[in-house]
């Protein structure tokens, strides 16, 4: 019964947060910050702040042209540091939760495992910040590479676009310095390529990311979660990538207008940015009913736990998915590979899901209820927020202060609100002292 | 293993409604069963047949003026059938779940029970037979009177109506023989007040029934099934009644322009048809924004098991809400009402919550990629048709024939698959010969 009265880090993390994005929103209300020299009005300040931290990428003014190059300096800052603050966070907690889980289950009492020790925390960080800059140094150069040579930018601006996107990518943060997002290299395999290789890394997770790099060659010893992570990852990738196709194909507004090869450029680009970077090269205000449908799934499912990606994350995903299979299959046990996945586990998957979509059906009845906007538009940019992915189809900045400090909520409760709530229902768990008999209530 | 090989009748329910429909179908295409005496076209009658076998309601003509007396009585008989034959085969279902149930948890090998005997069949034909006729018979006089009375309708007309409309509120059709549904009864309580008691007896479903039948006075003793429902259906009768008061207080195209009392009376009866009835007395093409996402929760969830409703059923929903409610409060158990629900129970509810929301989703995008409609409208048509419940914001009738063969479909898998599948997964479990160690994949 320990576990209970530790106190966790689940109440340190919102707290930290909290602290981060006052920080940024005074630093972006200074006149400094501004392109035009005046201190930006509170709501634009704390709008982006919390975009940036919570990683998400909506914006309400436009990052290029509204903020001065120390702005930009502050945004790109507070997407680093709340990429790198999620990421060490939710390893940690995912450490703890582990730890919890191993105990209950082996019944072997070791008190001193029920916390974390300053040196976990110290060389989960050193591991996070490894990567981190390994990722992000490779993609800044390939990207300033390229921008310096195919389009004869100099060096210093190459360079600055280099590490703004680079860093952006890898944090799934979703900021762009240019007012259309990433459009105009829409066709260009060399820019996109690196981008979505950084967004993907990001995005699987860092316990994805420690099993690659631990066990490469031994894909038996993988973890489930590891597993389930990038078996759901890469059909989340290729059937986005191939609906989207279908659904945009003749499309004039998005791919009607391209040659088939920029097609599935674009295609892909999208379907591995909707998953939670929110890059877009593709207008998003023109695409189908369909894809937006399409994008609704992507973006609540998200990437992978406890790394840069938002969403309800694929793991808790797949676990619902091997629970639907086991139950059409008849078997007793939820499986994967070769592995029984707890009940417990499956429980906190589930209040999860509900949960989030509980937050999202709010959230959309209100903007529903305070606007004009049309129902799609309004749940595209709900889950967006949630989901802390930043694609819009372009209401955002027009939508009234209210809905704006509901987006600000949304992507709050989306980052921080996810991975802290699955801790705690983790650990919160305890045995009672008997139980009810059991009953097989009606079903369907 | 016995329970696998024996040809249980979850396969005998969907042949039956099948060969109902067709029947049906080939009866409204003779020329007698059209008000000009032209035989009706294959779609239509196909459609008409599939909506009064489901008991759905929607409808691509009006009922009232497109079809023949003879017509009418057909449709009255196909619904009436419909909703019999669904009660019946549901409760039967339900029986042999439960039988197979308690062998499984008491281990005692009693080979006879895995089956359902003739005399079980006919026992629970003659309640529902019994339920049914003393609740349309009174429901039946109470409106008849009402019209004879209040409308100076002429005695015949008033009791072909009263028993129509009473007919159709038990089974929860929601046909109406007037092409505005009951609009002109919008403020007449006389009218909508045994409509509503009609729909709701039908709706909580025979197991709720037998229970508030044989132990009216000994709640203590009732099924957790048989409080899971009431509660909920009091909760979603209540809860909806008053949001839809909120949302559509000033609207001048439903309650805006109504007196208080009128617009509460609107509000509580959309509230009661929404869940499956599907009959409305303000105009649904009107409603806000918010109201229409209601009513997408509203329907989808339905009523009891069992019953005339159709749906995802409001014990399903029920067992996803006590399992989120025990994870949150840290039980190992998901528990209701003193009672422990079982794990196999709770991932059957799961089972049916995910596949119902892949079929609405589905046919949702199939009907966006066919038509130009307004994704709003289109998810309410087709939770609509797939819960049964026959509200329509108008587009139905304008549909092309593809979309119109999509929620024709829709609809049979909604009334036809959800118990079934239920039963299914029920009945098809099986215990392994080993287990695998167990793993908490990481989640959130
Ligand atoms: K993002
Ligand atoms: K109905």
């Amino acid at each position: 019964m320990k576990v209970r009265e530790v106190q966790h880090p689940a109440h340190i993390v919102p707290l930290a947060f909290l602290i981060t994005i006052l920080i940024g929103t005074a630093l972006l209300m200074l006149p400094v910050s501004r392109a035009d020299a005046v201190g930006a009005p509170w709501i634009a300040a704390l709008f982006t702040a919390v975009s940036a931290v919570c990683v998400t990428g909506l914006v309400t003014v436009d990052t290029g042209t509204y903020w001065s190059s120390f702005g930009q300096w502050v945004i790109m800052a507070l997407f680093q540091i709340g990429g790198f603050g999620m990421m060490t966070a939710a390893t940690l907690l995912g450490l703890l939760v582990n730890r919890s889980f191993r105990l209950r289950t082996r019944l072997t009492a070791q008190a001193e495992t029920h916390t974390l020790g300053i040196g976990d925390v110290s060389s989960v960080a050193k591991l996070v910040l490894f990567v981190t800059v390994i990722v992000e140094v490779m993609t800044a150069l390939a990207l300033a590479l390229r921008l310096h040579l195919g389009y004869d930018l100099p060096l210093a601006e190459a360079a600055w676009s280099g590490l703004f996107h680079s860093v952006s990518a890898f944090n799934n943060a979703g900021f762009s310095i240019h007012a259309d997002g990433l459009i105009r290299y829409a066709s260009d395999s060399y820019f996109l390529a690196p981008v979505m290789l950084a967004i993907v890394i990001g995005g699987l997770g860092f316990p994805v990311l420690q099993d690659l790099r631990n066990k490469l060659r031994d894909p038996q010893h993988w973890s489930v979660h590891t597993k389930l992570t990038l078996v759901g990852t890469a059909v989340l990738l290729a059937g986005g990538a191939i609906l989207l196709l279908a659904f945009e194909w003749a499309n004039p507004r998005t791919l009607g207008s391209m040659p088939a090869g920029d097609k599935l450029l674009s295609a892909i680009f999208a379907s591995v940015s909707a998953r939670t970077a929110g890059f877009n090269s593709i207008d998003i205000g023109g695409l189908t009913h369909e894809s937006l449908g399409l994008h609704y799934f992507l973006m609540f499912i998200g990437g992978g736990s406890a790394g840069t990606a938002g969403g309800v994350k694929v793991g808790t995903a797949m676990i619902l998915v091997m629970l639907v299979i086991a139950e059409i299959r008849g078997r007793m046990d939820t499986e994967a590979f070769g592995r029984r996945i707890s009940h417990s586990a499956q429980r906190q998957a589930i209040t999860v899901l509900v949960l989030s979509s509980a937050v999202v059906v709010l959230g959309t009845v209100f903007i529903l209820h305070t606007t004009e906007i049309a129902t799609d538009r309004v749940i595209f940019e709900v889950i967006s927020a949630f989901a802390t992915v930043g694609l819009s189809t372009g209401i955002t900045a027009d939508l009234p202060d209210s809905a704006q400090l509901m987006l600000i909520l949304l992507m709050y409760i989306g980052r921080v609100g996810t991975i802290t709530l699955a801790a705690s229902l983790a650990l919160g768990e305890h045995r009672m002292p008997f139980r009810y008999p059991e009953e097989h209530p009606v079903v369907g």
